[in-house]
């Protein structure tokens, strides 16, 4: 077991690096795991990080590394067994390259995701990675987690938008990958797994990250569909007539418009009262106005009956409308207060069933649903509230038996319980139920061969080995 | 060491497996390595090709997978050392699946590239991967070796387009994660490790694809190019105006066409002599004729001098023709018969000083350059022949220095040695001298952990520990 001598480890930390522990540290924005107090390091450099990483192998104290702190698997905070260090990156916020010509940026771990947009968009690119949190979330952490999101329809989650890293290993020493390559087969792909580690294998400290040429013009429709069978539909009509343009495909339920009128009413609503609708965004070539190419699309899915109404942003205030209200969607869900939330992921042509399935076998159960999120990458929010006149407490002896039916649901259909949050500390469990117990080995030797000690992010993704 | 003993190995296998061995089985395609003749086992399903290896792993015997044997790097081939069985993937050619709606297919390993492409197409699909080898590369070997070509531009290579694998673990356990998920963030990405580890880690058996929906019109124009910098100019002022819709931008050099006249003239040039040329391809949405938008891209281009001459395919026998020509430029470079070939990437920005500056380090060594290829991945075949005159048997003293050249050039400008062909047994001791030595120890961690017998593919990837 990991020994929490945070005197003698103080003693071997570099100069400068230790930050007073304040309750940031030890928070999850769900609430759900509180983090023990040890000490909190924020190193200023890749050198320091590695530093840090030797001292804590040397007094065998475990490292929880954290970036904007945004996750949602409670990766970021340790609540059980011997205090952690944490490993803050909040002093390594450098942008080190911009190549704009190259469509590469190499950043350090504590930037932003924000930071790193406001970068590329200031050099005329785009970095597509785009999630609620970005004001917070760090970059570091986004690949930690392999982060997904609302274009990864088009862009693929953070992993796809990766070149390259600077990680800190266990034992401390710096693998040093940082290339700005498109293609680059000379051996094994460490860079992929220790993105979506979750911190377990190592500290990400810098990444070289892929940019796009923005695309000449972009339109965003909100599209009213009588089913999600409809809406799955409409994405393939969309991506043919689109040639591969459609950047994002969001469903969202009537439950999530019902919330979101009765929580935050100043939020305008293009289409109140839908009981399924999309958000769609497009990023189309010079020469094809989005509004022709979306009302083009819009009046051959109608005669195909996968749209009953529609609205097509005619501006881009008006598109950010649109979006804003998609991103309130969260915030809504958090003022009602859900009974539990699923980041569930499921092959495409099992969604309809499902939906279907599980909103039958809830009823009895006396929740309501709001289904919503990335349609267009078979991922979906699938959370539970109270009827109104109840409240979450009054489901607590329910909840983990809920919790269960749905992701027993999603397994059965070949489906993820976690799609895009990771597993962290909330997983745990799920993860050993439902994994292939040949891959879980493979994991296991893997994290114990670069983690011997066993020191890096202790019981996230995998549950901690007895000493 | 491994144990040759063939007699005691045969028992142990499954009936009915073992297939004579012929010549086919010991070769590659540069002719640089000759296999030695071991048994040759041919599974049927997963279940024999796990107990192939379960046998080899008892008998301790190395294992080389083979797929369609066209790899460039002598991954399928072992020219030293103990015998070992060859593993041939061509009898598990199923394919096990397609959800068009889904955009998944489910192929076997020995499914060669094309029968999965036109299983796609025969569904009104598209699976992107692209080889000149495609008609003999099976999807096993383009997955082991993450092939490239000339589609990653626009849709990554072979890691990038699948969604699942299932595979045998050196221990002769099938880890089993063929998922239809876009988004599966549950444990560490063992795909994307197995995935260009070239048989080392394990042999891929099957493997779940990601395909795509046709864009509604694909165009082609050739296009002459003052220098390379002049194109990779074109190719971002191309991505903007097309969106992410440029699939393809291959450069040629006039000396590739020059061998193309003198061995293969039947090939019509639509831009004879041209010093520079490249062959771009888009896909477009509904409503922009490609020929529109390449007429257009054409008249920007030139008024900013990036392009001198152009022809745009007028239909999809002309296209075809621009594309045959591409494809032939390697059996014109294999007629003409090369002193060395080089697979490298570049950061996009150090291809021009790198062109000029290894032309210029070449210039007193008597050679002709023909550099090409997948220039918008920064990816260049760049080959060195003798000149008129001289044969390639001149150059036998001067051929592992001129390769040491140009390799030790792209290095220093942050670049691969192996862009995508691999490292297979060609390049071992270019990844020993170049690769980050903390990347190599967590490698030789991982196979030591994962293959303790090291009897997989043995001395390919990494050079064979002593016993």
């Amino acid at each position: 077991m990991l020994n929490p001598a945070d005197d003698a480890l103080a003693a071997l930390l570099p100069d400068g690096v230790l930050r007073p522990i304040t309750p940031v540290y030890l928070e999850e924005p769900r609430g759900r795991y509180r983090g023990q107090a040890g000490l909190v390091a924020a190193p200023r450099s890749t050198e320091e990080a590695a530093a840090i990483v030797r001292a804590c192998a040397q007094a065998r104290v475990g490292i929880v590394a954290r970036g904007g702190g945004t996750g949602l698997v409670s990766g970021q905070v340790m609540p059980e067994g011997p205090a952690p260090l944490i490993l803050s990156l909040e002093r390594m916020t450098a942008l080190r390259g911009l190549w704009p010509e190259e469509n590469v940026l190499v950043a350090e771990a504590g930037m932003t995701l924000q930071a790193v947009r406001d970068a590329a968009d200031g050099a005329g690119r785009l970095f597509p990675l785009s999630l609620a949190s970005q004001g917070t979330a760090a970059i570091g952490g986004c690949l930690a987690t392999n982060a997904g999101g609302v274009t990864a329809l088009r862009h693929g989650t953070a992993r796809a938008l990766c070149l390259g890293i600077e990680a800190v290993l266990p034992d401390g020493r710096v693998l040093r990958d940082l290339k700005r390559l498109r293609k680059d087969n000379t051996g094994y792909d460490l860079r992929d797994l220790l993105i979506g580690a979750e911190g377990t294998l190592g500290i990400i400290t810098a990444a070289s990250l892929r940019l796009v040429v923005p695309p000449a013009a972009t339109g965003v429709a909100m599209l009213q569909v009588p089913s999600p069978q409809a809406a799955l539909t409409l994405l393939s009509l969309a991506e043919g007539r689109m040639a591969g343009g459609v950047t994002s495909f969001e469903l969202i339920s009537g439950q999530g418009l019902a919330f979101l009128s009765q929580t935050l009413p100043q939020i305008r609503q293009p289409l109140p009262g839908a009981p399924w609708s999309v958000l769609l965004e497009v990023g189309l070539p010079e020469g094809l106005p989005p509004q022709t190419a979306l009302e083009a699309l819009l009046v051959d899915a109608m005669e195909r009956g996968l749209v009953q109404d529609g609205v097509i942003a005619q501006s881009g205030q008006q598109a950010a409308e649109f979006w804003n209200l998609r991103e309130h969607l969260p915030q809504a869900n958090r003022l009602i207060g859900a009974i539990a939330s699923h980041d569930i992921s499921l092959p495409l042509s099992e969604i309809a069933g499902f939906i279907d399935a599980a909103g039958a076998a809830l009823a009895p159960h006396d929740v309501r649903i709001n289904c919503f999120g990335h349609l267009g990458d078979g991922n979906l929010h699938y959370n539970l509230f109270p009827v109104a006149g109840r409240a979450r407490g009054d489901y607590d002896g329910q909840r983990k038996a809920l919790s269960r039916m749905v992701h027993q649901m999603v397994m059965d259909r070949g489906g993820s319980f976690s799609a895009e949050h990771g597993v962290g500390r909330l997983k745990v469990a799920e993860l050993e139920e439902w994994g292939d117990p040949v891959r879980l080995a493979a994991m296991r030797a893997i994290k114990a061969v670069l983690d011997p000690l066993g020191i890096m992010n202790p019981g996230a993704v995998l549950s901690q080995a007895p000493a």
